[in-house]
């Protein structure tokens, strides 16, 4: 299949395999690119230490095209107060699971704007796309990329994203609907002006851009594929498909909950983390829903998170975890990843033989 | 174009008029029937009288089929201190439009399953197909409008809605994403389990049940009929699409606002109605944003939303209307509805052809 991301990104299926932080291993994302797609590396809990390590692992696994992602925030403004009372809502859940409360939460990631050790190790390895989540690159950044060759995409989440997106020079954008599982990649608050579906997001982004747009969110398998190329959109990229992949980093309990009923239940929740992300629910999404107008900001709130998330494990219980998932979880399969490329691509091209079919009558 | 749709409902192409009370007149109905769809009447605040009227009105204008929509609502719990607090809470907004707030808000509509004067209409009319909103029709409903032969169907917003649906014996289900303008059809609370998305909702619903599955919601344009079928529906469902042809019911305002900017902002609310329903986002909408704790309940509701829609109206702001809307309104086009179905029919098969491309290369 040829689309203009195809071409673009010099790869033979227009698949993208997203770049989950914690999940997307090296030996994951080479699967997917060996298959002819585009496997990605998600950089967003990693520091630059980490980055060349897996971007070395990756390379040694395939020669084809990858994309490293980065997130791209602005710095937090940090609230001692806030930052203290949440630990003490999160200390009942701590205790619970006999695990000392930390004294205090600390700024865990840095973004990829305000960290030069990253941006030296993207130029030393670079990886030939390069996308980003939570906002843009700066101007120098762009530049920078560029001028080594890089493929620059991002992620957006309503029309003024997307044509910001252009305007700053991206090659590409990811339309990100509502649906999809992980972090929604809203730059501002209000964060509801970004909670726009696949289906009403991509031919509106797609009518008001002249650069190719990837489809993400909620789709799961050919029909969704076939879909989103029916929108207008040049690819697709699937992150919740590839979770229950062999070579993915999930925990089998997160495996378990996606390819059972609890895959049905998903919401979009800020206590996790402290940005929108849709989560599988489970306790920990349900009993501080009620509590997500205290939580003190991003990345804060997820060094809490990840606390209680470990704690819980410990004790042998996966409801704590972050099970980021999309709406279509349900949809869930599980085998190797080279055998998922080759069925998405049938799947794909049975539906699309189904259609033409339609217009034969 | 034949699916499973086209040949249980005896039409030509598998594209339904959303039965928007209020908005789809019968001369719209007629047009979208006439023009080999399925053209819709939506009943939700209507008497026997004015359903009876409708339905003979729009067989004047066309012997095709088409379809007759009704709310099965349980019949709502009153809370006279809650509906009084209410008022009080319109009563700066009546006051600014020098309209006097109601003394006391009313139960204006009933649901269809506590109405036997609807009940009888129908059963004389006999409309070939009868959808349902918000629940599903009593067993004895269900076999008497069986009994002269109706195809029935009903909204769902989640499988757990859609297997109910099956088994209580519905022809066909709509499954209505969280993108669809107006009010969403989810049957009980926590409303939020309603709130799957097109693009996730459709083919989890079409594994899940044997009855053919019409998606509804985001849907605009040719590209989005296609996108819908291939993620396994025998039909599609537009609502918003139609509301700007010439034979709607809409005022010129909510035109106006559909073909401009205001159309890129919709946000699910319960303040105008007392149920969740999409609308764009006007003063009521952003104004009442933070109070819709305190809403009474559907349909006392909206017995003060219609108060305050009409007292702004006749001092010239629509900024009170309810201007229910999907997400994707900002694709709108005004034209015929006859124009607009033959439109729809040719992006399709454009669409449908560009598909057959790609699977060549």
């Amino acid at each position: 299949m040829k689309t203009r991301i195809t071409e673009l990104f010099d790869i033979n299926t227009p698949i993208i395999q997203a770049p989950m932080a914690g999940t997307a291993t090296p030996a994951l994302a080479a699967a997917v690119s060996n298959a002819g797609g585009l496997g990605s590396l998600g950089f967003g809990a990693a520091n630059a230490e980490q980055v060349l390590e897996s971007m070395q692992t990756l390379r040694q696994a395939t020669n084809k095209p990858y994309n490293a992602n980065f997130l791209v925030h602005d710095r937090p403004v940090r609230d001692p107060a806030k930052e203290a009372a949440w630990l003490e809502t999160l200390k009942p859940f701590m205790d619970e699971f006999d695990a000392e409360t930390p004294k205090a939460l600390n700024e865990i990631y840095m973004s990829f704007n305000a960290d030069d050790d990253l941006l030296q190790v993207v130029l030393d390895e670079r990886p030939p796309i390069v996308s980003f989540h939570f906002g843009l690159p700066t101007p120098e950044r762009t530049d920078a990329l560029k001028a080594y060759g890089a493929t620059l995409i991002s992620s957006v989440t309503n029309l003024a994203e997307a044509e910001a997106a252009a305007a700053a020079g991206m090659d590409a954008v990811i339309a990100q609907g509502f649906e999809a599982g992980g972090h929604r990649g809203t730059v501002e608050e209000p964060f509801e002006d970004g909670h726009v579906t696949t289906m009403a997001l991509v031919p509106l982004v797609v009518n008001a851009i002249d650069i190719p747009v990837i489809a993400a969110g909620g789709i799961m398998n050919g029909n969704g594929i076939a879909a989103a190329l029916a929108l207008g959109a040049d690819a697709v990229q699937l992150g919740t498909a590839f979770i229950p992949c062999a070579e993915s980093g999930a925990p089998d309990t997160y495996r378990q909950f996606l390819l059972g009923d609890r895959a049905l239940r998903t919401e979009l929740t800020t206590v996790i983390s402290g940005r929108p992300a849709r989560a599988i629910v489970n306790r920990f999404v349900d009993e501080l829903r009620d509590r997500a107008d205290e939580v003190p900001g991003y990345p804060m709130t997820y060094d809490g998170g990840k606390a209680l998330g470990a704690a819980a494990a410990a004790k042998g219980t996966p409801e704590f975890a972050p099970m980021w998932a999309g709406q279509a979880a349900g949809l869930s399969r599980a085998m190797d990843a080279s055998k998922l490329m080759q069925l998405l691509e049938y799947e794909t091209k049975q539906t699309l033989a189904m259609l033409r079919d339609k217009i034969k009558d």
